[in-house]
């Protein structure tokens, strides 16, 4: 039988012994560990660990394991986090006029690749410009947004986000800046894509940037959103050739294939336990 | 018989029929084209060729070429160049305390990968930290710099500049920042390479930068200096993937990697006639 | 007012003359030239040139233009092309069981990157297969396929291929190995991904090959389909980094992704005039 | 103060409890792991880990984990390995006409990048071809190699790689096949590059096949040799962009930089106990 795989990830100040502790106490419990990922940041002296395990002897595992944890946790000062992969993360995706990221993120999921639960689509665009797309049985709310009326649409998104019990809001080419409050209260659990290679060409209009400036590659990039605009903690970037025959409209062409892949990656490697904060930065387990 | 090859180079506003007049006189004296590579730049209006050919019947062609591309030149505005191949362009490499770029473009010269003339190497370093390097009888000027000496050192190396008749100066990483005078002087003929992907991480220590700010990618850039630094028209850039694992000094060692290929590139396509300055960007005709 | 855009192609024997004849005509017949690519091949003396021009004087330009070049194609043994690009291709996509290829196609068609008519889709596999894409008013033909049906699922096919005037079939993850005689009947006019970097991994489970082999990038090939199984000329490939972490399954999702882009610069390159058959190999003027 | 710093390697049957016990033995003998990788093989049911690690008590830790660990190894029936980092391989250079690898590692080395001491350089070409590199104190054999000589010469190498204790065999484009005899001696300590991403373009001349067969991107392989030409256990590949005005010698010229990258990293990743071989593949623990 295949029992139910579970990933544990923790944060905490280093010292010798963890590991140790750790795998120690998921073979007491009856663990199997199928994969494993450490890092040591020399530079902040933190730990950091992602465990994916299954039970060989299936009852009763799990809570033997969350107890004893629990008690080690609390030794070492650990951020810990126990995730049972048969359980899908709730997803919410954000979306403005221009629907590519969306467009593959559903197509991912419908083909089992991301393997989440799309509890709706927000747009400040209204449904019919996504007539093409199979967005079929989702949930779709059109909350437009002026400069007066923001606040009372991120009340709405908020909402949204706690009657659905979001774990994950997607901003899919999102092209609202969302405030610092909304920003605060999705701490960690809301990935935007940026069409440009961060830190270069932040704010609007990074193809038009970039064109300007003349560059040789253009890039996307993929982080948690923070009140500071573009300076979240980047999960995943990539780049594209482009040459002196790219008008700004061959940017956006070449940008799209870029943007779709970064942001997938993002989603998929957050959505298996595989991104750990770390300050303004990241550590991503990915293989 | 193999007759020389030659480039021609030119640009001017955009208007119907250049082609035809360019390719016309080429062929009615003697001139058989072997590559040939234009862009229109819609958002100018202006024109670029490059064009590289050899003479079918060896003797006379190019006078002949030349008086009647003055002529076409004048008419529509160009401005042009016809080069030799066969000549070598003249080149002094100025660099500061690590090397990876310097030994790799001695290399790539030894071996006639890069067909010039090293007339000299300048450091701000003393000869024996190059030691290990086969510099052989290359001419070697150990020119310290500090606050108070620049203009003198610099004055120095605009002699050199001038006495060898130099055509390119390459800041094979060159830690100095040129003055704005020096810099102008060498317009279209100096070629720096910047250790990050510009337009991110301008400045001092790209390296712990893009560190800091948790990239994933690092990247490294050749572009032509101008008094503005860090902005002049880039020629070429590529990057790296990193991860959390990398510190400061692993960026480094792999950017040294990226910095060498990105500006031997640079360098080549440079003296090969395929980049052509476009307002602070660059047209390169790569294949 | 803007005029329509033409592209020219043609292939023939090198010798000098060619590039002034042909920009004089289109300068004589009112032509203005916006993208010009040529190629000699040393190897075999061939000559290949794509122009892309539109006219400034809009009236009886085509024609007059199209009456000289004949003149001119006889006289140098030509083969050319001249494309109004404001007809579109009309594309026949065939396709089985997965579906990622397909559905990439069909979006970038919808938002207008992918300029061309789609005539038909066919599959050895249901519709119902694909109800979760968005094929609208596509026509559909399921036309299964054994050892027996294939001589007369292949007749079906070409009748479409005829009835349709299809200009272009894709073979978008078709898993179905055309007869000599169809091949042959669509030479130069069927693209096909294959799901390897040809020439490695040719035939059947590329990536079961590929994680056999233990090789440390896969790979996708898109190709005009020749009666030689997956030897037909390369048009485009990339390649994907994978680690001894990824199994067979983990190469066949990353491989989706390396195979829709190259399928799709495959299609977009040929659409706009820019692969020119070469022997066995192709031209592509890509920019 | 700064102690030493060891490299744990091993692989066994996976079985619940390997990681619990060997970090329990690492913590127990006072040592504090800075760095940890593990892979489950499903396919083969095979573990393998590599651990870096440090003793917090500097006295007498190595010989207590040492000797748990021989009691463990034989308990879980592991190959096992510990390295002292500080201790350098001795790594013996095999070169014929074409000397950019040997260069290129060769720097690497004097810069500190590459941690090893090179014993010697042999190849089957005379000193004198290598006068431009900065080979200084460096022993060179010209060992020159026919059909009917090639026993001899081989028995010739192998005094050297027992003579001076050689740990790694680097063919940097040594260009002679060793025997099976040889091949066997050496598995798992030879690494060889070979100039085409294999298993595409095996045996002589991979550039002109790729150039012939119209490829549309180049690769180099690093791999372990075996008594199998070019189907030894792969380390590592990488791949550069071609297009159609690229001839073989263009290839050739492209493909340099490509090969010594590719073997750089192999050589650092086996020098620094990274790469684990896996029956016909090898596992590489890169970060």
């Amino acid at each position: 039988m295949t029992s139910k795989r579970y990933v544990l990830s923790f944060s905490c100040r280093n010292r010798p012994g963890i590991v140790a502790a750790v795998s120690t106490l998921l073979f007491e419990s009856g663990a199997n560990i199928d994969d494993a990922h450490q890092f040591d940041d020399p530079e902040t002296g933190n730990f950091f660990m992602r465990v994916s395990f299954a039970f060989v002897t299936p009852e009763g595992g799990i809570e033997r394991l969350e107890a004893g944890f629990a008690r080690a946790a609390s030794e070492y000062g650990m951020e810990w986090m126990i995730r049972d992969t048969s359980l899908q993360a709730r997803v919410l995706l954000l979306v403005s006029r221009f629907d590519h990221c969306l467009a593959d993120i559903v197509y991912r999921w419908r083909i089992g690749e991301l393997s989440m639960e799309i509890v709706g689509i927000v747009s400040n665009y209204p449904r019919e410009g996504f007539e093409h797309l199979p967005l079929g049985g989702l949930a779709f709310d059109y909350l437009p947004v002026t400069h007066e009326t923001k606040t009372k649409q991120e009340a709405a998104i908020w909402r949204i986000v706690e009657e659905r019990k979001v774990d994950l809001v997607v901003l899919a080419r999102y092209m609202q800046v969302l405030s610092d409050e909304l920003s605060a209260r999705l701490t960690g659990r809301c990935i935007n894509i940026h069409h440009s290679f961060l830190p270069g060409f932040k704010g609007a209009k990074p193809y038009h940037q970039a064109h300007q400036r003349g560059v040789k590659l253009i890039g996307a990039t993929a982080h948690y959103v923070t009140a500071d605009l573009d300076e979240g903690p980047i999960i995943e970037q990539d780049v594209e050739r482009i040459s002196h025959h790219d008008g700004p409209n061959d940017l956006v062409r070449k940008g799209r294939d870029v943007e779709r892949r970064v942001l997938a990656r993002a989603i998929a490697w957050h959505l298996e336990g595989r991104v750990v904060p770390n300050g303004g930065k990241t550590v991503v387990f990915k293989d």
